[in-house]
């Protein structure tokens, strides 16, 4: 276990989150808002452990799958600490579960809040809430790769142990320039949207914190009512860029290639317009209000489809008090999940896709025991390994969501409460159903249900084997014999220059 | 697509259906009740159809997995139109939907009810009710195969469909000796359990229904109140007898074998009775009354667990009315099941302990990359096939739970109860929560709803693939085929005598 490196990722998140949090620093300055000084002085302590951490480059080049996902979960857990602790000091959230629960919901781009008034916190906490969501949407880890050159061989295990997907590829053979082109298409598809809203009427304020939810399909409100009381010019734009937000970036990376047929042919996104569109129209005959327009009964099935299915989790309408059959739409929606290679959560259309296709497959090897069973995606025959990984990472999925359950359960409250509770938070969507529902809050919730939820999140938006591995004993046996082999090491070393000094 | 060996296979059933309406017609003239002339013209019927389809054996040997599905899926069918006609024509359940309803939740060991008042019912009817649970406990195929030895290699495909489990095995080498030893076994339980009833001052009806229902793990109940009214000592033998009929039979053919070493070191069977005392105690910890005796309340617990995992359904107490965490463990015992080769339902706990292995070994294989991946169970390396057929498994239910969730939320009941009446019907425990919890019963729902619920019920019973391949419409096409080219050799058969005359 190559310790030191981790260490050093670790080093450069804080320095990162140091920069980061400029944007609320800054937004205090305008605002003459003196919870800027919390921001100032936890960039300061951010900056300083950074400092300590990184100014020694490692010079073990060894780095693979484990010290990838020791350092995505532990870079995941060290960045919301640290960006919970502005919330405290500057007391917008004075408890430190609550700034935490806050803080990992908008990283993982869940939008679950436990705030129960929104529109009382100061304009630069805002601001640091939404943009958790954009900078965990594409990744901080991504971003460190297009910003850092990293010591050699452990790129793509960042890469891979961050990003969301069955199988992550690189668009360009150069893991940093894979990131750097990600993150050129996000910066780009935000600021259009950021302009389309101001061309609507928005304030600059509102434009930025409802991009930062669109953009990392997190879905913090900073209104009471969410979008409720937007225009439908505004609430049509945001349901289209909830969508787009959801297609792989791939796609982009290949219409910004010039390759526009190649990029229409992905057959992930094409699954994923039909089960919105499906999904849209199913609800829209469900819900059908008569003393509503036409236009404004669609917008509201297309608006909490797309915000669903994208798991970013506004609202323009209470869905909890919708017929059962929508909201069985919607709860199932929350699994499906986006595109991988998006920003969105859940478990993500290629992964149902292909397996479906597996499962049909079988069911077909019995008609015609001779055929050669493969399953097709993408116009490429899958991999049996890839099939593996989907099984069990349903598996470990279903584990965690029911053991979840289970204890969130002890909170006595209904089913349909503690399920959607754990729906939402673990496939990073935001609001649930009865109690958690849109108009509701995660607040009355103890202690102890909130941890689970945040080790829900986090491994949601990790896609669980990150966070599993820290929860995996074997992992700190190994880290406890590397440890104790360094310092072996190291006394070795010791003996030799006093040897030498003799 | 060898159509004559499936429509023999199926003229059998209807032969071994109209033998085994002996009982309630037995009853019915003990019981000196005119519903008995239902049984009587339903007998005769099922016979003569039976006759004029077995009348003349096929010669075509070809039976292979597909031809094995068809017949397995099909026989059930047909077995519980069949079975359902006395209730309809008897005027006990007058609608033909609540009596195939009804009849399929009996044979498929469901044991959900559409009645409201069971005590209503004739004692012929109410025999047969109980009685379809023990017939579908150990499969009417495999008691096929026991009486009647079949066209070559077609056995071991017909056993495969229908018994429950991952890996179907045969005890001794013969198919035809297997199943007489397992319905041996089923026989030997069955008596021991009645004769422990009839010892605690049971009624013979009632302990026979009781075994039936006990043996099969299906769980109609033919009191009101389920066993709540029945002694501490009653609820004890049926509480041992359900975990007993849990277990997969394999390990009772090795006590008969007196292999008691290898019996008990059955890994399925350790792990299922490690869930079921774990829950039992979580159970009795949250449930615990100060006003009961702890004898009390351990055996409400022990009896509900049991009840659930073993996907029997009986009750002794309203566990609707018990807390969240009580209720939560409650449905996860329902997905968990009981042992592949028990007559119990849900998705089986060798499923889940070897995809639980399977998770964790992945885990494992990023810590140590070299290491071979391999999972073991049974004391035996499990083949990556096996592990596919359960992924794919797990897919297919996953796939029939969620559409089925959907169109019985048409309904417009809350959540919970639509959640739980799939649930409880797929993994063939009977009772739900809320509006379908054991107090209530299923009368009250829709048709469509029923014809769901139906498909899911045999979906659950035949492990889903069966009842799939019937809706796969490649399927169809090949029995288009088979009858076209079938035909087309009889024309030029004809052709060909008439060609001899001439």
């Amino acid at each position: 276990m190559n310790i030191k490196s981790v260490r050093y990722v670790l080093g450069w998140i804080l320095n990162i989150e140091a920069a980061l949090m400029g944007l609320p620093l800054v937004t205090a300055v305008i605002y003459r808002e003196k919870q800027g000084f919390a921001f100032l002085a936890v960039m300061a302590l951010c900056a300083l452990l950074g400092f300590l951490l990184t100014h020694k480059r490692p010079n073990n080049p060894n780095f693979y799958a484990r010290e990838g996902f020791v350092a995505t979960a532990l870079s995941w857990i060290v960045m919301s600490v640290f960006g919970a602790l502005p919330f405290v000091l500057s007391g917008d959230i004075p408890r430190f579960v609550d700034a935490l629960f806050e803080t990992v919901s908008g990283f993982t781009t869940t939008g679950a809040s436990i705030l129960s008034d929104v529109e009382a916190m100061s304009h630069c906490c805002m601001i640091w809430r939404c943009f958790t969501h954009w900078i965990g949407g594409m990744g901080v880890l991504v971003f460190l790769l297009a910003v850092l050159p990293m010591v050699g061989g452990s790129n793509m295990f960042l890469m891979k142990a961050e990003s969301p997907g069955p199988v992550v590829g690189k668009l360009v053979p150069k893991v940093r320039y894979t990131a750097q082109i990600l993150y050129l298409l996000y910066v780009v598809l935000t600021i259009v949207q950021f302009i389309l809203l101001l061309l609507g009427g928005m304030v600059p304020f509102e434009a930025l914190c409802t991009v930062f939810g669109t953009a990392g399909t997190g879905g913090f409100g900073f209104r009471n009512d969410s979008f409720t009381s937007f225009s439908p010019y505004i609430q049509w734009v945001v349901t289209i860029f909830m969508i787009l937000f959801g297609v792989n970036f791939n796609v982009y990376f290949l219409i910004f290639m010039k390759k526009i047929r190649d990029a229409l042919s992905c057959e992930e996104m094409r699954w994923y317009l039909i089960i919105i569109v499906a999904a849209t129209l199913l609800v829209f005959a469900n819900i059908y209000d008569a003393t509503l327009t036409a236009e404004h009964n669609l917008r509201n099935a297309a608006f909490q489809v797309a915000s669903i299915i994208t798991t970013t989790g506004f609202a323009t309408v209470d869905f909890d008090l919708w017929p059962s059959f929508s909201k069985g739409v919607l709860v199932l929606l929350m699994f499906i999940g986006a595109c991988a290679g998006s920003t969105g959560g859940g478990l993500k259309v290629s992964r149902w896709v292909m397996s479906a296709k597996a499962m049909g497959g079988y069911v077909g090897s019995f008609l015609h025991p001779r055929s050669v069973r493969r399953v097709r995606f993408e116009g490429k025959d899958v991999e049996e390994e890839t099939l593996y990984a989907i099984y069990v990472y349903f598996v470990g999925a279903f584990i965690i969501f029911c053991a979840s359950v289970l204890v969130v359960s002890l909170e006595n409250m209904d089913l349909v409460s503690t399920f959607t509770a754990v729906a939402t938070t673990f496939n990073n969507v935001g609001p649930g159903l009865a109690l958690v529902g849109p108009t509701c809050n995660f607040g009355f919730l103890s202690d102890l249900s909130k941890v689970v939820l945040i080790f829900d999140m986090l491994a949601g938006r990790l896609e669980i084997f990150p966070m599993l591995m820290l929860l995996y004993p074997p992992l700190w046996r190994e880290v406890y014999r590397s440890n104790r082999s360094r310092k072996r090491r190291g006394e070795a070393a010791d003996n030799g220059k006093r040897g030498a000094i003799k």
